[in-house]
């Protein structure tokens, strides 16, 4: 995923953004990877036959008791599904009731009758819930070109609706994975307006990596009191170093969607102070980077994970260049694959993306081993690079000592898995 | 190969450079996939010891009777071999007496002790010559990092000088292999200022597909009596729609170099009128093109080539983009090894470039399939699609209808067997 996810707020100048530095995060704050309830939220998610594998979960439901604060961000893919549009266009109003995903189908290339099924799904949700359609944020994944069944999708509402509970989180985080090998849920609880406010995300990746470029949706759901404007503002300022900065294989999905709903039943008090407002920012993104980790670890046929960082940059947007380039290399990630410390692989693929830098200057290291400096490959730490490339976890760090700027890329390896995964799937 | 081939050549006007379509080619130009002489010039290829594999030729030269006009073109990596900087320095008086290649070792960051290197491997061949060593042009293809060992490199120049001969370009094609499959060579012959003209084309691929980032290499020799500022200008025109027009899995190359030596012996007159001198860049072209098809149909762990057609855009700037993205798209290229018509791909890899269309009106084709119109994946022509998906050659298609450029980009599927090549190299 190359691309820049679009959040929809504007409020935020440059200069607050700039303040919240890339590995800011509450030192007090303890992420979980298990589902919880977070008040005034409910959840299901079902099988409703939309898949080809019959008995599989492809209908998640979240259900606000009532209207809620909510704020989205969406793919900048010039090709988008008529869910992603639909849900752009309702989230303008900050509030939403439930969020409606489908996977199986992307409903994307499906022309004004793909409109339709999206405005007719959300509709019989609305019908069933007895809210505004417009307060139904659909969601869809799958293969681009494809239309459900909308007799299906009714049907299965209906059994969803009926489930609905506070716990049922693992039902929706299961029902909405595709090639996802596990559920990707990340929760954490911090004092907030003199209360104890929860934020629960849940996420399916696989990302671009899935078949029939199936999608990166991400949904973050608290009990805070927040209202849609910072919710917006938090949801801007989490996505550079969280869902941005994660990478499988370059391709950008047609659906990405991340939605943030506030349901405000942990009272808090109103979030006035810059410190306060800041404590939240730092929450969500830190929910949303452990969510971007997990898909990066869950990437297709992935065997590890691999952590891009680049340093020493003059800026972050020529950071980000370098370590996007490397994280998106072919060679550097079927080296990762075989643990093969072909580490010129990795300054070739620095000096390709046109950001500028000293080559006798750059350095490199793998894990702990510093593998290149001063022009040239140090063949002694080349064990210890390939040692470091045997984990799970590989950070590959390149410092172009010139600058103080720094930007982290998530992915994975490039392994025979992805290849056998992806070239079979639509037949 | 997403890197512009930096053509030394800055005279050509963009005027003139518009000149040259993209599909021009004399029809009469007949192209022979078989090595031939080419007056003026000799060739070698052996075994020196440089590559781990005993036996196998790693050491080429070509050698012409006495210094020619010479152009080169080379990677635009910020991180450049040392032969490849050496190169360059010396084609700019535009002449050359020999090429020096040896595979196994890149030859690049290696520091201090690499530009020495190469440096001695010329000036130990200029010896064997009697010329002078800014003649000798040095090109290098292997894993990056590694020197070679300039005794063996030394003893293998004596065998090699003594193994000269006109005949000799199959040796040459075999010693500059890497993970080729087969040696690539291109000849045509041509009337021109009154004489049969010869160029033959001599590459190595497996692109930058290849284990440890090796390299593209091409060499084109003629006999024909030609500046070195009309074969710079010639080699600039070549270069958009071959070389550069090919990508096998984006990744760009340290030591990429395209030579164009020409000897004079076929003592055609100056080319002087305009005719004369598209005549000659349209063969040079012809060739360019041929050789860089040959590098993508036997891209590593290739199965089928891939031809990437973008018409109806605004420019041709644009249209290459588009072209380019989906020719790296991972998700695309799998699909293309397995054969399914999973066409959405496409379509979210165009969407995802940046380059601005109307959905609703974008066309593609694969094959003879026209597979999308109006907003719509047409369901009705999947098996066609999917039936020329299973040819060795696939064209696919995207008419963006907001103009009249057009660009193609050659690539190749990706494979299994890509993957497995490339994540067990060095060790």
């Amino acid at each position: 995923m190359t691309h820049a996810l679009a959040a929809r707020a504007k409020s935020t100048s440059a200069a607050t953004e700039g303040r919240i530095s890339q590995v800011a995060r509450p030192s007090s704050l303890s992420i979980i990877n298990e589902p919880r309830s977070v008040e005034g939220f409910s959840f299901a998610g079902v099988s409703a036959g939309l898949k080809t594998q019959p008995g599989v979960k492809d209908l998640g439901l979240i259900v606000a008791d009532r209207p809620v604060s909510a704020a989205g961000a969406f793919t900048s893919n010039l090709i988008q599904a008529a869910p992603v549009k639909i849900a752009r266009a309702r989230l303008r109003a900050g509030k939403a009731r439930a969020v409606l995903v489908n996977s199986g189908s992307a409903n994307c290339f499906t022309g004004r009758a793909g409109e339709k099924l999206a405005i007719a799904s959300c509709d019989s949700l609305a019908k069933l819930l007895g809210c505004p359609p417009h307060l139904v944020i659909p969601c869809s994944t799958g293969v681009i070109g494809r239309l459900y069944d909308l007799g299906r999708l009714k049907q299965g509402l209906k059994v969803a609706c009926a489930e609905l509970r506070p716990h049922g989180a693992s039902d929706f985080a299961h029902a909405i994975m595709t090639t996802d090998t596990r559920p990707k849920v990340s929760c954490t609880t911090l004092a907030l307006g003199g209360r104890d406010v929860t934020l629960m995300g849940i996420a399916k990746g696989a990302g671009m990596i899935a078949p029939a470029m199936a999608t990166m949706l991400a949904f973050i759901v608290t009990d805070a009191n927040a209202s849609s404007g910072l919710l917006r503002q938090a949801l801007k300022k989490a996505l550079p170093t969280s869902f941005n900065a994660l990478t499988v294989d370059g391709d950008m999905s047609t659906n990405d969607a991340v939605l943030l709903l506030a349901s405000g039943r942990a009272a808090n008090s109103a979030l006035s102070s810059r410190l306060e407002v800041e404590k939240f920012e730092q929450a969500v993104s830190a929910i949303a980077k452990d969510l971007a980790r997990q898909i990066a670890e869950d990437g297709e046929g992935a065997t590890k994970l691999a952590i891009v960082r680049v340093k020493g940059a003059r800026s972050r947007a020529e950071a980000d260049k370098v370590a996007r380039r490397i994280a998106n290399s072919p060679l550097v990630k079927t080296a990762l694959f075989g643990c093969d410390p072909n580490v010129g692989r990795i300054l070739a693929a620095a000096g390709a993306c046109g950001v500028k830098f000293d080559p006798e200057r750059v350095e490199l290291s793998v894990g702990r081993a510093r593998i290149a400096a001063h022009g040239r490959i140090i063949e002694s730490a080349l064990d210890k690079a390939r040692q470091a490339m045997q984990a799970r976890e590989v950070e590959i760090c390149v410092d172009l000592k010139q600058g103080d700027a720094e930007a982290v890329v998530l992915t994975c390896d490039l392994s025979v898995d992805y290849v056998r995964i992806n070239a079979e799937y639509t037949t």
